[in-house]
């Protein structure tokens, strides 16, 4: 995209982001590293992985580099044909552009609109999408389009050719639902695949589905969680990007646990986006690798 | 039990533990406070809690009495009959009888008797029993014996039956599956209701069952987790006493789960050991009241 | 204060917060219970301590009860008085008003005005004082007034005279210091002493006063912390309420850890306002004691 | 030292671990991963960092080759020499020669040994030194040698002249202070730099010195802590490896905050072990860098 490879004054250097992923075998770094080296730049952060289960190698590096974005890829293409990457360059200072959906309850917007605000997530976020019009003066306070784009059974399919238009009008990079109450569709979360995230608020596999605290509850667990995870057409069965937990005690309602588990499904959701926004994840198939 | 209530010098303070759980109304505490103030008693700790959904009331206290711990039940059991309690008064320094139960991993039984050696575990342990010998020379090192009892299909009832001899003969209180790699049969977990103790090495309700490591690497969940809960013959379905996680990332194998993953079992059914053996866990349905 | 001990119908029950201190000795908890035994109570929740170090009883109790809060507090005085108690009876559901002073940064005070907005935190913000006028719209977004009062070396001692002014006003039971980054004279922290709360951006007693985040740094320390405390004229040294600590890595630079620890200092302030708003914390000596 | 350069059979690989440091420029990660590729390696773990305060980079790569480590080493000389590299390299599964010093206290000895025992820490203890006879039960259960070396203030010279002869008779990579309670002299401090680790029962630089957990009781804080760090002779000053921490209620004694931290410093130590034997370890200043 245009606005991830805009030239530069060649004079001054300027942060990329290298993703890659490729069958394993020996050099791969070296010659990376090499085209980098070629290009000018200066590794400020590397990681790498290699999976036995898949064969899967993966790589993540920031650099500094003088050459524009454009000519420093054009470097790292010959490589990547060598080694038939899936290889990925990103200017590091773009912020990628988020649509947030949200319904009622606010903790995980406003988490994340704080946090974006507080130059913590490298995003930025034309649009606020919910079916609801509790959370509008949050997204105002915060200075963010607010669309209200109501749902029921029959206007489903509807709602979510809006939504279509309203991701691609907005060139988004990634749909985070911050407690967005309504399933996608099949087809939306197909279209959608690796650059949708949900925040489910419970530590999965425990609980999926509905009223996760109200389970957790019954069960009489000790610990309650959040799992942050990218959207499949499998509920709750997507690849796990974070989780985390809290303590609970006995003496606690479903409705405490509600409360209680709210600030944990904020902040793992809002470093589940800020390791996709820093290009940190990458998809081992139904595993993640989190270059953190 | 005749040990859980010795006579001693009238003279001397000694501590005793009443638990009880009874139908919730109003003036429990006090009758209860003042039943323990007409016999001597001083209050040195004590919680409550009114289960919302058994209507169950539940109460712990430890107290410093001069009378000899049957007489304070005496004056307890007047109480207890009024409010139709099921009360229980203990010794609070009479460790209570364990049986151990291993299979090959020596980290739940060395964390169990390495504990009780430090004074952390209120444990006596007369007996060690497993199905294999490897765990023999570290029984034999803390000074514990060690039976051999191997179980296989056509053997499992027999085995059984000696263990039920053992309980009955060691006067056990308590048994401890630590990482004890055979299943109960139902009849046995019945019998031992709420008086045996495992550890699974999952976050339940995730992971039921066989290699939950692999199942959890499968998953590509962000953490692991240990559950020590009560046994039932439902299997790693009974009520949950303490749950703890670790976190785990993408490149650990499921054999360095299994590695990383011992610390937390150990550490998490040594707590609910200790917890249990301080009279601190009681039973609200199906899930546990922990007065920590 | 009148507010706290509004009448009601004395058909309808209503929740009060019980509690004490005391030298220790027997029957405390006995008389305590029967005198709300006799008010009618039914305790639904009750902690207590005894400290070794000063001998003295602390006990918390939480009661549901039908006269009013006069009444019971009149039933509690004479107990009071025989066992030389400072004792203390609130309404449960009367919110404490809290004055919360603030600077620039805006994490401490977005945590408190979210929190106190969805429930979590049983307090009411009549009031925002700040020596800036950076955090003015966020106390305009949550309908809380906001009163600049500057602060250099020369009119010190008018702003704290204007802010006494402002409490005495607004009947403030509570001041937060969230992240207000001036130092307050010996005289008004004494005048304040046991309803002023601070949190200081680091696990306490390390890195007392200034850029704690860059002491730490320089330290190579692998977590970084943060402590609410009372706030005494001894700076950085009043009774510490709750700390918490995050993990962090050797790249970290200073300023990173000042982003990251921002999350944990407003946690740690929430919680401990929120013990301190349900009368959850007692002094002991310059300990505290928490019955959370 | 010849054990860490094995010849090897060259059709079969083998795993190196190479760690360096020089200063920062363009082009080492691709110079080093070269000289690798050459040599026939594959690279397997990676990972950099740029140390902004002291312009230093540190690198630590984990490759399997076929060549023997000496002939490995050999092509990496040119391009240590050209970049001013301090460079090592070790055969990954030859374990660290480690010498554990103890006192009275067994946790930490026993965590060690228990963990090496199961393969999480890749030492071998040749030896056992303490200054009392209590652990030598400990010491022969899992078959170490064991030397008693008292220690007076007279005969401290002594006492440290008989270690440091049996750190050179056992080829000591690694001096490990198990809950040591005797100071060392700074000659030996100076003497073991880099290679002696101690854990100190406080979360430093809180704490320092005696009975830390009496401090810390006195202080009222509300979580207790562990910090392994390298030993040198400004005491409890040297660089952290790793910290923990664990929370504590004010119901906890002195000796019950000792009880209770016991755990933490024993897993805190070992984690800090298995890092310095992995290599993952590197000082920038007086600040670690840990690869883990």
């Amino acid at each position: 995209m245009e606005r991830k490879t805009s030239h530069r004054d060649v004079n001054s250097s300027h942060r990329i982001v290298v993703s890659l992923s490729c069958p394993d075998q020996p050099g791969i770094v070296h010659h990376v590293t090499g085209a980098l080296f070629q290009a000018g730049g200066n590794i400020v952060e590397s990681q790498q992985y290699g999976s036995d289960q898949t064969g899967t190698f993966f790589m993540r590096i920031e650099a500094d580099v003088r050459l524009p974005t454009v000519d420093v890829e054009a470097h790292l293409r010959a490589v990547a044909q060598q080694f038939q990457m899936d290889l990925k360059v990103w200017d590091a200072d773009a912020p990628l552009r988020t649509l947030i959906m949200c319904s009622k309850a606010p903790h995980a917007l406003e988490e994340l609109l704080s946090r974006q605000h507080a130059g913590y997530l490298p995003i930025e976020v034309p649009l606020i999408v919910s079916n609801h019009t509790a959370l509008k003066p949050l997204a105002e306070f915060y200075g963010v389009p607010f669309t209200h784009i109501p749902v029921t059974k029959d206007t489903k399919a509807d709602a979510e050719a809006k939504l279509r238009e309203l991701v691609a009008e907005h060139e988004i990079d990634l749909v985070v639902l911050a407690r967005y109450m309504q399933i996608l569709s099949d087809e939306l979360c197909n279209e959608l695949s690796g650059r949708a995230i949900n925040i489910h608020h419970s530590f999965l596999p425990s609980f999926k589905g509905a009223r996760p605290y109200h389970q957790a509850h019954a069960r009489g667990v000790k610990l309650i969680g959040a799992t942050a995870h990218y959207v499949t057409s499998d509920l709750d069965e997507g690849p796990i990007i974070d989780q985390a937990v809290t303590p609970v005690r006995h003496d606690r309602t479903p409705e405490e646990l509600v409360q209680q588990g709210s600030a944990t499904e904020a902040q793992t959701l809002a470093r589940a986006v800020r390791w996709h926004a820093q290009h940190r994840v990458l998809l081992d198939g139904h595993r993640t690798v989190v270059f953190d």
